[in-house]
């Protein structure tokens, strides 16, 4: 027992070096988002290259893999170690899993990758800039080709897509995903044909003047409400907003401030609000370790969908919000009541844009991408044939069709960057977050009464309580059937969605 | 030839990789100064370590000694590399110098000595805040013995002192620096006592009610002028001023906002910028080589009060500037003439604490520190005595004496933070600024009237030309041999100040 304790220690000292590693580059890039000189970039660029280089050499080296073998099976994944407690057999089996992620693909293949990925992003930005697919396509036909090559190497049982799906959200196939969208689509599509049948809601009134100083206030205010440490975070202003964490006491997110338009602020601040809540809320004496890390990036867009969704656009939230909203901005609100401002902001319109879309539309934005990078992989559509299919889907599952590719399938940065795999995560969040929260309005039956009177603790409790310190010690699916008794599934969701949209157009 | 070239590559790729880590490190400096969240420190001072240890590692690996040892040799330092062009011979002895540094630290011995200071700083911070020496006595007599074997452990030719002087300023000796300190002593102190028998000049009008924000946009509106270039260079606000560079293309500086008294951020912002001007004036291309890296310490302070005292202290700088000072607080100097102005920025008065002295006392603050501290390293001074020395010493130089430690031998950080040796390189830093200045004032002659027209480019082109751009390949004393044919003494400086403040204190 003591030697196993020993070499447990071993592999954590070397994981929680790569974990500052990791860390580091996190400022590094918060920083590039933020304060740099823009002639930094440069430099930035090979700063990160070797901090990526030394991280992916702690965790690959011959000192890891040895200690990691006395514990665990690399080959089989069977444990060795019998005397450690549950929560470290755990780690010891996801240390093993990224430990073969991180061998799978050769230092060769992610340099190319990432030489290939970068140029892509800057064509991809002139492309878009000028409305021309075609010179974006042929890097998109090579990332394609790459990622094809990618999956090969990282492996997989039944789809090449599985293998890169598993890089953002691991322990669900394409197969479970599209189980999960089918129904979702249908019933999404029914919902958006009952909600344009009804008379449409006004939201002009969230147009206007809005200076950055007080939208930043703004904000601010807000995080003070919801508890947001700040002696463990910070709050910026980015291009993109984004969240940052070098540690649970050290987390950054950024919001974007859009001087017309008042909710793309507030809603940016909510969202890494989560996102950073769950990020300190994970065990910080198991930072270096799978048990200081989050689940998944579905795990995580739920927390961030949660505050900026589940109660972001709650009516008990503005109940309490409307009136700050009106001191700051009495000319464009103080005639607006609760009722008019709660519909105003839930309003739904089927668009062009996936990050414009409110939260109906949404997810058929994203099935929509599921399925066009579900082909493109496995290599039933062609690079050339795939505005014309975005453009049909979207007239399939929102009614509209984009009138250029810039509105269209070039909209998005993330094929450019490589990142197939990544789109399904934003909507299984939703779901997942869908999911905790009917056994939470079991568990605290009073919340609207909390929220209307700010008092967001208990909230937070229940979330840190039910999956933030668990870190990775379970997947994403054990925390929703732990905490529900449930199995995980779409229906939590579109319940969700059909109830309060209903509702919001009852007339 | 071919496999000489080679070889040097070899060594410019580690070097490389070693800057690159500690342009990272000073990032992360930069941050825990300016926007870190207050928990973070404690991992932030792990990131350090485990850079600051990479770098070391880097250094002193056998991948650099072989490559270093195969075109000079390590022992003697006789260069086996001929066919190398002259700057890049002598990157190959300063390599070797910082090697041999590097190599002579125990790594066991650096640890324990970051352990102690680390202790010391804070103990310091309370025995300074509560004004009681004897707590902070027995880490100081600890440093001290540390900083005795660390000179040992470096080796030195005639003092002790020398070894610990030469981390900071390499080529010079404790002796020539005292050589060069005892004319300025005697001659800064009749010069000061010529002064006291003048009439007092007024200063009032300098101190008020100065806000954040304009103090800001005067500071900003000044590097404007002076050209320091936003896309690579930014101003922040911190504590304690300082310039942090991690790469020619990213130079950060800070100022310090005192609501009162307007001069401090102005002569803040003027100081860093000349930090990093020099840093944005060294060959990009020569990063990661000395070629690419400042002088020393001393050469540094020169190009920072170049432009805090030489340039932002003279008429003609606030000829120009004092009228927008005037539309920024028309209240507090509409009616101060240029000429009140300018005597009274440059007042002098016997003071107890060195950062907030004035030019002409400044250098005496200097000598007392140096004279104490050459005492406790050759042990002819011990702790216990230390206050009662640096009080008679105020008296001796300055004709002041502290009522308390706390304004007396507490008030700096250098030596709780190990810093034995840096003091001397703040007035080094003036005296080699006058010597260059001499010789500038014969190239440029009409400098007055460009800085009265904010013309600043051809000032910076001569100190890039004459300075910068060598990066290490000259010691401060060739580049100003090089510079004025004329070998490096105290005359320049001590004729500058008696010039100057021989006109201002005329009546």
């Amino acid at each position: 027992m003591h030697s196993e304790k020993k070499d447990y220690e071993k592999i954590k000292k070397i994981s929680k070096k790569a974990a500052l590693l990791t860390s580091i580059s996190e400022l590094l890039d918060w920083d590039k988002e933020t304060y740099m000189p823009s002639a930094g970039g440069e430099m930035r660029g090979e700063q990160l290259k070797l901090l990526a280089g030394m991280t992916h050499k702690q965790m690959t080296g011959k000192a890891f893999s040895k200690a990691l073998s006395a514990l665990i099976d690399i080959e089989t994944g069977e444990l060795k170690a019998t005397s450690l407690p549950a929560p470290e057999k755990a780690a010891l089996r996801l240390w093993r899993r990224d430990y073969l992620r991180d061998i799978a693909l050769p230092g060769k293949f992610v340099e190319d990758f990432t030489v290939l990925t970068t140029k892509a992003m800057e064509v991809w930005a002139e492309a878009r800039k000028n409305n021309n697919f075609a010179l974006f396509a042929p890097y998109l036909a090579k990332i394609i080709a790459m990622s094809q090559k990618k999956a090969d190497l990282l492996g997989y049982k039944e789809h090449p897509y599985d293998a890169l799906l598993n890089l953002y959200e691991p322990d669900i196939t394409k197969n479970e995903v599209a189980k999960l969208f089918s129904p979702l689509k249908n019933s999404i599509i029914q919902l958006l044909q009952t909600i344009s049948s009804k008379r449409q809601l006004d939201n002009q009134f969230l147009s206007g003047n809005f200076s950055e100083e007080k939208q930043l206030a703004f904000g601010r205010m807000l995080l003070k409400d919801l508890g947001y440490d700040e002696r463990r975070g910070r709050l910026d202003v980015s291009t993109h907003p984004f969240s940052c964490t070098l540690h649970p006491d050290d987390n950054r997110i950024t919001t974007r401030i859009e001087p017309d338009f008042v909710m793309s602020n507030i809603l940016a601040v909510l969202h890494e609000f989560g996102h950073g809540l769950y990020e300190m809320g994970l065990p910080a004496e198991q930072f270096g370790t799978p048990l200081g890390e989050a689940v998944s990036l579905g795990m995580h867009e739920s927390q961030s969908r949660w505050w900026e969704t589940r109660i972001g656009l709650s009516k008990p939230f503005w109940s309490r919000y409307l009136p700050h909203l009106q001191t700051y901005y009495p000319e464009n609100f103080s005639r607006i009541s609760i009722e008019q401002f709660y519909r105003g902001i839930n309003k739904v319109t089927p668009s062009l844009i996936r990050v414009e879309a409110d939260e109906v539309t949404y997810t058929l934005h994203i099935i929509l991408r599921f399925e066009l990078e579900v082909a493109l992989i496995e290599g039933s559509l062609s690079v050339k044939d795939l505005p014309e299919r975005w453009n049909s889907g979207m007239k399939e599952l929102l009614g509209i069709t984009p009138e250029t590719d810039r509105e269209g399938c070039l909209q998005d940065i993330h094929w450019a960057m490589g990142g197939f795999g990544y789109f399904p995560t934003y909507a299984l969040g939703n779901m997942y977050a869908s999911h905790f929260f009917e056994n939470f309005e079991k568990n605290i039956p009073d919340w609207k009464n909390l929220v209307e009177k700010g008092d967001f603790g208990s909230i937070e409790t229940w979330l840190k309580d039910k999956i933030h310190r668990y870190g990775r010690q379970y997947t994403g699916r054990e925390l929703m059937e732990k905490n529900s008794g449930k199995s995980f599934s779409e229906e939590a969701y579109l319940s969700y969605l059909h109830k309060k949209y209903s509702d919001i157009y009852k007339e």
